[in-house]
């Protein structure tokens, strides 16, 4: 993995991507006694920054194999990202999503046009799944963070905060980012350290199913106990990955670990502040920045809204965590 | 009222004002029959095209006089954008604002430091409150809609419509404007009458409370029969201004009434659809996109989302009206 991978990322998403704003309002800066300023990935196509690597892993395909069409996991954010690529390529896409994953994710991920299989996550282990039905298919697994092309189209969202950061004049900003296998946040890391190497990466995920934090703790990969049970299901995941973990203990400083509840406060902010919809899994970077005392050291903040795909009745949950005024 | 005011708003604005991006979702197309794109407002500053109208004004006084102090009357969202405005410059503000707004804009008007005086909207007349207020402590009153200046700010907002429609290939679009007193449809008038005149401009109003619509079809300033009773309380004013309407009337084409039910499932398909958070008053363009029928010619649409300030109990409504599948 090199940045230049992420600039030919960019450069075959040029015109498809969405350059997502970076925003900021003096409510957010108030509450967490600094300048915050947010990335929300949630505007982008398929309300996630899933679309980037989706796109960036369909467009780097050889055209003879992009064809033969592609398949994923998923627990939805992902899923989407692939299927809405493969739809804009014209090329079939099979997606193996856990059957509890938000009734919101799985309906987007068929009207993409995608072949949706479901599976049990609690005694099914979908790289299995996903591994047997490519073999059998001829279809082209695209992994959901442990490849380089993904990693790619995910840094491009890391070039882009790059970018902003300049034109807005910030300096050495803390870039806080939801963190699941570590695919967004490796790519981000690896954007950074080329184009605003002052920056530091520090990756964000729920309490009890902090794997990444622990791995770059004990600088090995460490596992979740369990893979349900998060209201963040789209960051749960297994183990940091083995091609983004030696990129994030390279590059990322310790991460933070954020409550259920003060996940859903952060998205009842987001409502209020931003006029964003953000999904549990994509606020707990916005959690950590907004609860951040000792953990993080003074100074800028860059939060990265990672996903938006909520299912009503859990945002109904996170807006009765406050009052308006 | 010319261009140039529009464009001299816009240098005026230069790092200040936010340049909405402008978005697209293919369930909406899908929905919509056609291509949608959408201009999100309620990612402006104060959740709201309002700021860029307040900033204009603030920024376009003499120097000495705004130092004085400024007085507006709003239901909130020009409460709001002149409060930043004002603050952002380091001069007072008194807001006069009905006793019925919602709670989220009084309290967010107050948090930008400026003082709030409440009134009966059923009973008394902002207009002769605000009036008072200006003569006996020597503020300037910013009016909402009808001041050279305010339309002219919210005249950027269509510059950028028309600059980011350039870069997206789009012609002759018919764009749909939310319209209260009518200072953003007759300041994106002018602007796109310059910069797109291949574009139609199409005020919105919420059934019941159709003032514009009635006026551009009389020929004459036609008002509300009534102040109160909509959910879309942003843009309920008496009647259309002495200086917006003769703009409306020259270059808007006839304009599209919508019930609330329609804004509330208009509010849901932006949670679902755009994350994004929108305010009745601010859907009721997008209301109109996603339920036209024959009033509607064909081709592309470009929605103006005018604002985001919105209660979590009328956002469960409308969430309400949909399943997420």
């Amino acid at each position: 993995m090199n940045p230049d991978m992420i600039r030919a990322a960019a450069t075959r998403g040029d015109g498809v991507l969405r350059m997502t704003p970076l925003l900021s309002s003096p409510f957010l800066d108030e509450m967490a006694g600094r300048r915050v300023f947010v990335k929300p990935e949630c505007l982008q196509h398929t309300g996630s920054f899933k679309f980037r690597g989706g796109w960036s892993a369909l467009s780097g395909l050889p055209r003879a194999q992009r064809e033969q069409g592609v398949l994923a996991y998923s627990s939805g954010n992902h899923a989407q990202g692939v299927a809405l690529a493969a739809k804009m390529h014209g090329v079939p896409a099979v997606i193996v999503m856990p059957s509890d994953a938000p009734v919101l994710k799985i309906a987007n991920t068929k009207a993409f046009g995608a072949e949706v299989i479901l599976y049990d996550r609690a005694n099914e282990d979908r790289e299995e799944i996903g591994e047997t039905l490519a073999q059998t298919r001829g279809l082209t697994l695209i992994k959901p963070y442990d490849e380089p092309l993904v990693i790619a189209g995910q840094g491009t969202c890391g070039l882009e905060i790059a970018e902003q950061a300049r034109a807005l004049g910030i300096g050495p900003a803390q870039v806080l980012v939801p963190c699941g296998g570590g695919g967004l946040t490796a790519g981000i890391s690896l954007a950074l350290e080329a184009e605003a190497p002052e920056m530091t990466v520090r990756p964000c995920e729920p309490s009890g199913f902090d794997d990444t934090i622990r791995s770059l703790t004990s600088g090995r990969i460490e596992h979740n106990s369990r893979q349900a049970g998060s209201i963040c299901d789209a960051i749960v995941t297994p183990a940091p990955g083995a091609l983004t973990f030696p990129i994030m203990h390279r590059l990322a400083k310790p991460g933070l670990a954020v409550s259920d509840d003060a996940v859903l406060a952060a998205m009842a902010v987001a409502f209020l502040r931003l006029k964003l919809v953000i999904e549990p899994g994509g606020a707990v970077a916005l959690a950590a920045a907004l609860g951040g005392g000792t953990d993080l050291p003074e100074g800028d903040l860059i939060v990265v809204l990672s996903g938006g795909n909520v299912d009503p009745e859990v945002f109904h949950r996170a807006l009765a965590t406050q009052s308006p005024a």
